[in-house]
C-alpha cells in the first residue's frame, strides 16, 4: 500500500503533540487541561457523599461523567445546549461512554458510597474530542482519588489500572491513528478505542462512513490503537510522576 | 475450553428463532414486526416528500430513524419517555445507529429528495433490541422502497445492499452469538454488530461490562457475528421472497 | 328517515368485528390486544407497590392510565411525542377519560396500597380508539387484578362490575355505531360513551362538530351506544371466559 | 323526590347570581370580566391577521382559546404552569373545550384570514370555571368581531347565533344547576352543558364521579341545563345591549 | 433646563393616579389589586407552612415572589409563557427582584418556619408593573402577616419596615418620575429604584437606552424617586388604615 | 471611619491583579481569557450574517450574549444547566446584562445586517463572574469587529467608545473594590456599575443584600466604581495595543 500524506504532515502511525496539565482550576479534587494537538478538554472530577438512588445502603460507589462543548469551540457557532433545553443525543452518547469507561478502572467497594463525576467540557475542538477527554479524564480521577484516600484515610487505593482513548481510521485508503478535524471529515472509517495499561479492549466503537471496512482493516486499526494507548497511557504516568 | 450451557439451551453460536411478519400494519409504505426469540419490534418505514434543511436543493435523499420502548415491554414497567418529556440518553444513542446502519444500504442520489424515517418500536423486550430493529428496519425500508419505485417510477434501485445486525458476547468465559436478557445482564463483554451482505462491516460497538476483553477474544465474537449476519440476512431474503 | 349507507357497508345499529387477544405480550400482570375493525390498541396493566403522595397511609389504591400513538399508526406519520418534548392535549385528554373510566369499576380499598398502571398504545388507527382502549383496558385491568388476587391471597375482589366504550355519532343525519375513520371524519356529531354492565353511564361526551344536535338524535344516540355497550360486555365476557 | 338544601340556599334550578362586566381592561378588542356567584374568570379577545399553517390560503379564519388560572384563585396555592415548564392536562382539556364551543358559532368563511384568540384566566375559583369563561368568552368575542367588522368594513357578520354553557349534577341525589365549589366537590355525577341559542347542543360532557347515573337522571340533568342556558343567553344579551 | 411635556400631561416630578385595593378576591390570605394608573397588578400573599429545602430546621421562613403577565395585559398579545413551556428571562428577573426587595423588610425569624409567596399578575401593562408590583406586594405581604399573626398568636410582629418601589427615567434630556409606557418606550434612562420607609436604597438599578448617563443626572434621578417613594408609603399606610 | 482588613490584604480602593489574554482559542473572531485574580472567564465573540427577525431589512446588526459556568468552576460542584433542561434565572440576568452593556458601545448602522454573539463561560468563580465577563467581552468584541472590518472593507468602525465594569460593596461597614467571593458572601450591599470610557454610567445594580443603604454609601460606592473602571479600560487599552 503506498502511503497517503496526511494534512497534519504526521506519519500513519503518529500521535499528535500531547500535553496533560494538572490542577488547571483550583476548585475541583482533580482538574486536567488535555490537549490532543490543537483539541484541548478540560476535564475535572468532583466528589460527592452520595450515591444514586439504586446504590443507596450498597457500600459501593459510582464514577459518572458529563461532557460539554464550549459554543465557540467550533469553527463555526454551535447553539448552547442549556438555551435549546436540553442535551443531545451526541453529547449524551459521548458522556456515557466516557463514564462507562472510567468506571472500569475503579473497585466501586473501595470507593465506599461516593459519586466522583468527571465534567468534560471542550475549549477548543479539532477531532477526538472524546478520546482526549476519556484520557485526561483518567488523571483528573486518579488525582481525585488521590486526594480522597489523604483526607479519609482509605485503607484500598480504588483505582485499579490505567484507562486511555485514541482514534484511528481509513483515510483516503490508508490506517492511521489519532485522526484531527480534516482527516476525521474526510475519512472512510472512523474507530474509537478505549484500552486499559494490560492491553485489554474496554471499548470499540467503529463507524464506517463512507465503504465498509473489512476484517483485514479492522485488524489494522486495532493495531494501531494499541501502539497509540501505549504512548498515551505513558504519557499519563509522565504526567501524574509530577508531584 | 469447555463448553457453558446457556440459560436458553441453545449452541454457542445458534441464533433465537428469527420470524419476520411484513404488512404488520397496513398504513405505513413498510411495515415489518421482527422476532428474535421473544424480542418483538414493530418496524414502520414513513416516506415523506421533504428533506432536512442542510440537503435542500441538492437532489439527495435522507434515512432516519426513531426508537422507542412501550413502557411494559420490559420485566418491570419503565416510565414513558413522552411524560418524562424527553427522550433518554440511550434511546437517542440506539435510534442514532439504527439510522447510520440503514443509511449504509442506500444510495441518496437514487432516492431523490425525500426522507425515510423507521419508526422501531419495542413491543416486548428480551435483549437485543436495537439489533432485531436494524435487521427488521431493513425489510421495512425495502418494502418502502419498492412502493416508491412503483409509484414514482424511479429509474434506479436506491438500494444497493442488504444490512443486519446481531449481539456477541462473552458469556461465562465462553463467546456466545445473540444474547438474550439472562445471558445480557449476566455477561463479561457485550458487542453489536452491523454488516452487509458482503461480509463488510458497518459498526461494531463493543463494551466490557466486566474484566476487559482480550484481542482473541474479539478475534471470536467478530466470527461468531459474520456466521449470525449471514443467517440473518437469508431470512430477510426469504422474507422478501414472499411477495 | 331514509337508510343512508355507510362506507364499510354495516348497518346503523352494527359494531366492526371486535377481537380481544389476551396474553398479547408476557411480562405485564395483564396485556391484551384489542381490535376494533382495523382500529388495534395494546392494553398492558402494571402492578407497582406504591401509591400516588396523595393517597400515602390511606389503605386504598389508585388506577391510572397512559395513552400513545404509534408515529405510524395513522394515515400519515405523525411525530412522535417523546420526541416532540411532551404530550399533547389530545392524549393528555384521552388518558384522563381512560383512567376516570376504569376507575369507576374498582373498590380502591379492596385493592390496598397499590397502583395499576393502564398503557394503552394504538398499534393501527382506524377511528375509535380511546373505547377501544377502555373496552381492552378493562380486560387487561382484570386479568392484572386476579394475577394480583392469587398471588397476594386478597380476601375481596377489587373488581366491582364490568366497564365498556363505544362511539355513535350522526353520520349524514342518520344516527350510527362505532365510528370508523372514514365516518369520524365526516360526521356532524361525535360522542364516546362509557357504561358499566348495569346500564349506568360513566362517562358521556358528545361534540356537534357540524350543527348543533337536538334532544332527540341525543336520545337515538344514547340508545344506539347502549346497544353497543351490550355487546361489546359479552365480547369481554367470553375473552375472559376462555381462561 | 324530597328536596335537599344546597349549601347556598339556592333552589335546585337556581343560577348563582351572573355578572357580564365588559371593556375590563383597555388593550383588548374584547374584554369581559364574568362572574358566577364567587367565580370570576377574565376573557379577552385578541384578533391577529394570521391564520395556522393548516389554514392558509384557504380564505377562512379561527377561533383559538387558551384558559389559566391565576396561582391563588383557589383555597389553597396551586403551582403556577409557567414555572412547572408547561400546561396539565385539565389546562389543556378546558381550552380545547372552549375554543370548539366557540368556533360553533362563527362563520369562518366572513371571518376571513384571521385569528381570534380567547385567553380565560380565572382570578378567583369557586366552580364552574369552564362554564363562565364560555358563558364570558362569548361576549368577548362579539365585541372583537363588531371592533372588526367597524375596521375591516366586513360585508357579513361572523357571528351565526350565542353560546353559553352551564354545569349541573346530581348533589344528594338531587339533579341541581351551576354547581359551586361546595357541591362540585361532593356530588355524584358533573356534567358540562354547551348549547346554542336555537336549543341545540354543542357539547355534553358527563362525568360519574360516585355511583354511574341512570338514563332517567340524564333527562333532568338536560332539561336544567335548557333552562340555565336560556338564562344565560338573556344575560348575555343584556350586557350587549348596554352599548 | 427648559421643561419638556409628558404625554400625559404630569408634572416631571408627578406621580400616575395610585389605587391600592384590599382584599380583591378572597381565598389569598393577602390580596391587592393595585393600580399606577392604567397599569394593574393584582398580589396576593400565600402562606404555607413549610421552607425549602436550604432553610429546613433553621428556625426562619422566606419571601419569595413570581410575576406573570396575562396574555394580552398588553397592546399587542403576547405568547402565554405556560404554553411556551417556561418563563422567561424579563419575567425571572422581575421576580426575583420582587422577592429580593420584600425580604428586605422580614424579619425571618420571626416569621417562623414559613414560605409566604407573593404572586404578581399584570392584569393591564401600562409601564412600571415591576415598581406597582412591589409596592402592591408589601400591602399582601402585611395583611398574609396580620392574617398569620392572629393564627398563629406569633410574639413579634415580622414586618421590621415598610418597602415601596418607583421608576425614574430621563425623557427627552429631563428627568422625570413614575415612567409610563409612551415615555418608558422613549426614554435615554430608565432606573428602578426600591427604598425602605427609612429613606434607606434596597434596590438600584439603572439602565442608559441611549446616551450613558452623567453622575448629576444619577443624583436628580435618586432625588426623584426618594420623592416618589416617600408618597407611596404614604398612600400604603393610608390603604392599611382603612381596617 | 476606620480602615477594615480585606481577607486578600488588598487596599479599599485596589483592584484584584488583572490580565486580559487574547487570542486564547482559534476558531472565535475574538477570543479572550480574563482574569479578576482567581475568576478566569473565557469571552468569545462570534460573528453570523444573519439577524433577529425583527431586524430584518432594517439595515443594522444585533449584540447579544449568552453566559454559563462550567459545573466545577465553583467550590461545589453546580448542576450543568444543559442537563437540567434550560437555564437558570440568574444565567438569564447576567447574560441580559453582558448583552445590554456591549450594545452600548456598538453603532448598529454601521455593523450592518450582523449578528455578533458574546459567549461568556465562567472557567473558574471568584466572585466577579458578570464584570469580568463585560470587561474581557469587550476586547474579544473589538478583536471581532477589527477582523470584520479587514474582511468586508466597512467604511465606518462600529466601535463607538469603549466599556467596563466592576463591582463595589460595602463590607464590614467599609466601601470596597472589586468584591471577591469571600467578600461578596459576607456584604451588606453588592453593586454592579458598567461604565464606558467617557465617564458615563450604563448600568448601576445596587443590591442590600444585609442593611439598606445610604446615599452617602451610594456616592463612596460609585466614586470608588469610577476609579476601578478607569483601571480596567487602561488594561483593556494596554491589551488591545498588543496587536
Amino acid at each position: 500500500m503506498q502511503t497517503v500524506s496526511r494534512p497534519s504532515g504526521r506519519a500513519s502511525d503518529q500521535l499528535r503533540p500531547i500535553a496533560i496539565e494538572r490542577r488547571f482550576t483550583r476548585h475541583a479534587e482533580g482538574s486536567v487541561l488535555v490537549s490532543f494537538g490543537d483539541t484541548r478538554v478540560l476535564c475535572t472530577a468532583s466528589i460527592e457523599d452520595r450515591v444514586p438512588p439504586w446504590l443507596r445502603g450498597k457500600g459501593e460507589g459510582w464514577i459518572t461523567a458529563e461532557y460539554g462543548m464550549l459554543p465557540r469551540a467550533t469553527h463555526t457557532r454551535m447553539q448552547r445546549e442549556a438555551a435549546k433545553g436540553g442535551q443531545g443525543g451526541r453529547t449524551m452518547e459521548i458522556q456515557r461512554l466516557i463514564g462507562r469507561s472510567l468506571r472500569a478502572c475503579v473497585n466501586r467497594q473501595a470507593l465506599g458510597e461516593r459519586v466522583i463525576t468527571l465534567d468534560c467540557d471542550v475549549i477548543q475542538a479539532d477531532g477526538g474530542t472524546r478520546t482526549a477527554a476519556i484520557t485526561g479524564g483518567y488523571v483528573a480521577l486518579v488525582d481525585a482519588v488521590n486526594h480522597l484516600m489523604k483526607r479519609e484515610n482509605l485503607k484500598r487505593n480504588p483505582i485499579i489500572g490505567a484507562i486511555a482513548a485514541v482514534s484511528v481510521g481509513i483515510y483516503k485508503g490508508q490506517p492511521v491513528l489519532d485522526l484531527d478535524y480534516a482527516e476525521d471529515s474526510d475519512c472512510d472509517t472512523d474507530m474509537n478505542v478505549v484500552m486499559n495499561d494490560g492491553g485489554g479492549f474496554i471499548e470499540v466503537q467503529g463507524t464506517a462512513e463512507g465503504h465498509a471496512f473489512r476484517r483485514d482493516e479492522m485488524d489494522a486499526l486495532l493495531a494501531l490503537a494499541e501502539k497509540g494507548v501505549d504512548e498515551l497511557v505513558a504519557a499519563q504516568r509522565a504526567a501524574l510522576a509530577e508531584g
